[in-house]
């Protein structure tokens, strides 16, 4: 199409319009510490702290976030058409796995944009991913037989969604129409 | 508040309906070739690509786009509230340089989500910042009496905002009611 055609300007009033809706998203995202829902996955971080009853713990590297009792939780979240593991730490390190082992987790599954899933797990069932990268941060990693040398930093190791789901208790399910369900309580109740 | 109280239930209610309205400019976004509105500013580039009236050039790094002459763009943004530069490549290198001394650009200004403005700019207009990087690619740039070795590639250099406001040919004023104009109209009618 020409530039200042018809179609164009059909195109631009369609984009303002849309954007006009955007505006409430950003305003409630904004009070919730979220200053972009374009970067970083912004509106989604947004989604999950309000379905999860959560608040964002700003300034702290990753999506720390605090429930009503005080208790921090990691935050993950993945879109299931792109990636078959969720992002962890581009240099993570004995400081940020030590970290790790502390807090509980919260894992989201999107399709695209729309949720699907969320799971909660205590860090004790993440330990089997753990100890990996453990093995590969003191060089005590053994493949076909040989030591790997240990590394001071992995960059970005992936938790699975498969371990995540089939691990996690589940306290959100859009399909099955399940939740959202407390995850402190679900963690609480659990008999693992 | 508690989980599952009055507060969080109307909380949930509202994400639900506003996440609603995202989905038309997701499926626009995904016919534009952008496939998350919510990673690495999707939303912001379909509104430019909009506005300018520019294809994306799939698979190409950076946010190349193509307009209805078949002439090439090198597209960015910036949110002024954020940023006093443009970033552009996080490995510049001479052959990303060559490129980028070939193309217009087209720089947009955001507050927040709310796009101000958009500069179209020759590539001949930028070559004083040009000229910079390639001095440090080839080892002739001078810092204090010393010359400073030659690196192989630079990390993200940025083109200032007020470089491209003052050196630029605005095409769009959200506040002033202009535009938008054609860009490459605009660069072909300019005198400089």
């Amino acid at each position: 199409m020409k530039f200042g055609d018809e179609e164009h300007l059909l195109g631009i009033a369609q984009v303002n319009s849309l954007w006009g809706e955007l505006r409430g998203l950003s305003a409630l995202a904004l009070a919730h510490g979220i200053d972009d829902i374009f970067q970083d996955n912004g509106a989604k971080v947004l989604q999950q702290l309000v379905i999860a009853n959560l608040k964002l713990l700003p300034g702290r590297e990753g999506n720390d976030a605090i429930d009503e009792d005080g208790q921090e939780w990691e935050m993950k979240s993945a879109n299931v058409e792109k990636v078959s593991g969720y992002s962890t730490h581009h240099h993570l390190n004995k400081v940020i796995l030590a970290k790790y082992r502390t807090v509980p987790w919260l894992f989201s599954v999107y399709r695209h944009i729309e949720l699907q899933t969320i799971y909660a797990m205590k860090p004790e069932w993440l330990e089997p991913i753990f100890a990996v990268w453990q093995s590969h941060l003191e060089g005590t990693k053994v493949s076909r037989g040989k030591a790997v040398p240990a590394v001071l930093a992995i960059n970005n190791p992936k938790i699975p969604l498969k371990f995540v789901a089939e691990n996690g208790v589940c306290i959100f399910d859009r399909e099955q129409g399940l939740g959202p369900f407390s995850p402190s309580a679900a963690l609480r109740s659990s008999y693992r």
